[in-house]
């Protein structure tokens, strides 16, 4: 007897086969779309395996923290071998199948390319490049970790930064989605990049710039756009974009500046939106919560919403339960 | 001996077994509130099946793109078959719980409503007019695909679009769970849309009417009320809230147009927030970013901030470390 | 032959052997930085093993909701017991490792303290009082409950509310997550925290103190601090920043007020936010959307953007085609 007893209603009383009218209505608008489907299609990256290959950089560059046994210095070469040849692995075949779909999406598109072109030895050194790039990635991320520790009296430790801070957790994608999309490989990074905007809520563009020792605090609701720069110790917290003045123009945009740059020792409060290709933010300039800025604003200055934009009225006092919902405007 | 080592310590001093006054406090207390148990209750949809159900509409309207094995011309049809009379399966089982937990709900509010009412017939009826309605939801994701493909410039191809935006995750699972909101299924459409929520950061009840080739940018903490009427060629941004005036009044305002309307054509830019069931913005309206609007703005006219309301002051020009923290407030 | 294409490609050429220097030059880089290796440290808390604790102890509280076997009153003290039984053998394991993980990093900062202390008596103290503590945990769920229902016009029972509103389930995990912070024990309740935040977008630090009948609604970008203290039948909207005035200090500030006070019966609308450890909002005040303070509020007091802040200009209306996307500044 099943032990779940949703299962139970259906089985008791099947549901007779599908109408075959619905099947065909079904297969008949495939063909009427080719946007929606990817029918005859043989290469196409796996959202699964790209996450997998993303949560085996971090056992590789964490090692012991995420790890489901203990790693010490005697097992650790063993379990650092093993790592990088499924990380190997994982990321020869996504590559490749990236390419290849790529390759096919050009030729569709009536791009000149050679499409019998060999993908296998592009993914293998692009494979071997992305692991030796792994002690240059723990250099910069330890910064991250440090920056975020230093930048947040409610940290313990920098092993709970490293254990829980999502604001880490973007970076370390970040910078991985990042050497991947200077390798010029496609989608990839960008699958990566939305998985961490799925986890945290911070969505940064595999083609953002970040320099060193960058902090992100609380995080939800950031974006970062594709081509942004930003420099060494920068912190940003909740909210913040960083992003296009209009998209109106959409697809003939690609390629232009369309972000604004922000120089070393900014701190960005929640909130505030910043926008435009042409706009910078100076060196250690302070950008208060919640301001909306659309021009470039000099190193060493602070901006901030002039205050008394806020009306404070006293409500005509009573209880509760008398209050009728509508006598206030919000 | 065990491969994880936390499971270790337990093994060698095991807990004594739980103190049965710690057992009888809890039981007592379930029995103490109504509210927060559903002891004896028979029938209660599952989310970890309604998320199994989206995923394999998913799967059925976009094919090729999600599925584990490659599907071709040869094989396309028994693959749907198979997709459709699981969908079919899983949605009449949800579909029969849902009504049947509302009819025992109703029935404990003392509401008039036949009983022994027998929700099959209902739940099978139901499961066959969504699976018809596939084609026609495959017709209308097309568009918001193209939609979002020509308003992002980072975007590459369509195929990126489906793979990884979260704007095209929010709207398809929006769609379905309007489908089944505007065939009055009680609890599932809300299910669906916390999942959307949960995954993408955007929650758009599943009352919302929203038109042709939507597009909602980046997304993170955008709101959709349940009354909201949204026209076609919408594009929104992350965190645009579409929202009730004021919601003092709880539950007396159920079924009231509470959210406002948004004609053809408007683009909202992030952090917008529009309130109230009386207010419309007009045909190719452009409402800036960060304005909070609660009357109606007429057609083709463009809401901005004021600029001028920002202060810009130099900060006493010093080294980093020096700067004390508090001498200037954000 | 596997079902998945994606393997074949790997599988009929496979990559060679990674190369040594990269698995030498991984290993060295582990003895670089200390902060972000865990290599032969012997305790350190599991994040899936807290996350499954958490579900446990949803399961406890809410019992019949989240089952996936039928819960009736003759089942009920079996699955309870058993249900305890595994809650306490997991929070004892997981307290045991926190501590442990403390007083490595406490001896590493050369503080002093008892190295060989026994945590385990700890461990199994604190585990038996989190359990005693479920009823009254209840107790106050079921106001929450009923506060999220009563102020969402949208919600059609308390059930669905149990079952799919996010502000739920981030007051359920915060209130388990803070009684553990009361009792002291480290980083398992900022693990807690950080799975609500991953899953609703609600940041509430296990820190900050809240009264009865909470009221989160939609609540993506949340962010609740450390020191903050709210009082009762308070309910707020998504967006709202309970935060810090400035954390220039960093780590120099920790155990300081650094967060907001609300007081009974406030409500604050989305965006709104509000900063600083000496700022009040006193009972019954009303906080508009999108606010920016950083000041006390008075009791009864209601708090907006002034109007006319806003410009309204009609564009030069024509056809979408022709407008040139930069025309106007947003």
């Amino acid at each position: 007897m099943p032990a779940d007893p949703s299962a139970t209603a259906a089985h008791t009383d099947p549901p007779p086969a599908v109408n075959r009218d619905i099947v065909d209505a079904l297969l008949a608008s495939y063909e009427v779309d080719g946007r929606t489907q990817h029918l005859d299609a043989t290469f196409l990256p796996s959202r699964a395996r790209t996450i997998d290959l993303v949560e085996c950089f971090r056992r590789l560059i964490f090692p012991g923290f995420f790890d489901d046994q203990r790693i010490t210095r005697a097992n650790v070469r063993d379990h650092v071998t093993r790592g990088l040849h499924h990380a190997r692995e994982l990321l020869h075949d996504q590559v490749h199948q990236a390419l290849r779909h790529d390759l096919n999406r050009r030729r569709a598109a009536g791009e000149a390319c050679d499409t019998d072109a060999d993908c296998q030895p592009v993914a293998r050194d692009i494979a071997d490049r992305m692991l030796a790039a792994l002690p240059e990635l723990r250099r910069r991320l330890a910064l991250d970790v440090q920056a975020i520790f230093d930048g947040d009296p409610a940290a313990r430790s920098t092993d709970e930064v490293i254990f829980c801070y999502p604001g880490l957790d973007a970076v370390f994608i970040h910078r991985l989605a990042h050497t991947l999309y200077r390798l010029e490989i496609p989608l990839l990074p960008r699958i990566m990049a939305e998985y961490a905007h799925n986890e945290t809520g911070i969505d940064i563009h595999p083609g953002a710039t970040i320099g060193d020792s960058f902090c992100i605090d609380h995080g939800t609701g950031v974006v970062i756009g594709e081509t942004c720069r930003i420099g060494a110790h920068v912190k940003i917290y909740q909210g913040v974009t960083l992003g296009a003045l209009s998209t109106k123009g959409g697809q003939d945009y690609r390629g232009m500046k369309r972000h604004p740059d922000i120089a070393d020792d900014v701190t960005i409060y929640g909130g505030a939106v910043i926008l435009g290709g042409g706009t910078t933010i100076g060196q250690g300039a302070t950008i208060g919560g919640a301001v909306f800025i659309t021009r470039s604003i000099p190193a060493y200055h602070t901006v901030t919403m002039e205050s008394g934009d806020l009306k404070v009225v006293a409500q005509r006092r009573r209880g509760k339960q008398q209050t009728h919902p509508l006598d206030f405007q919000i």
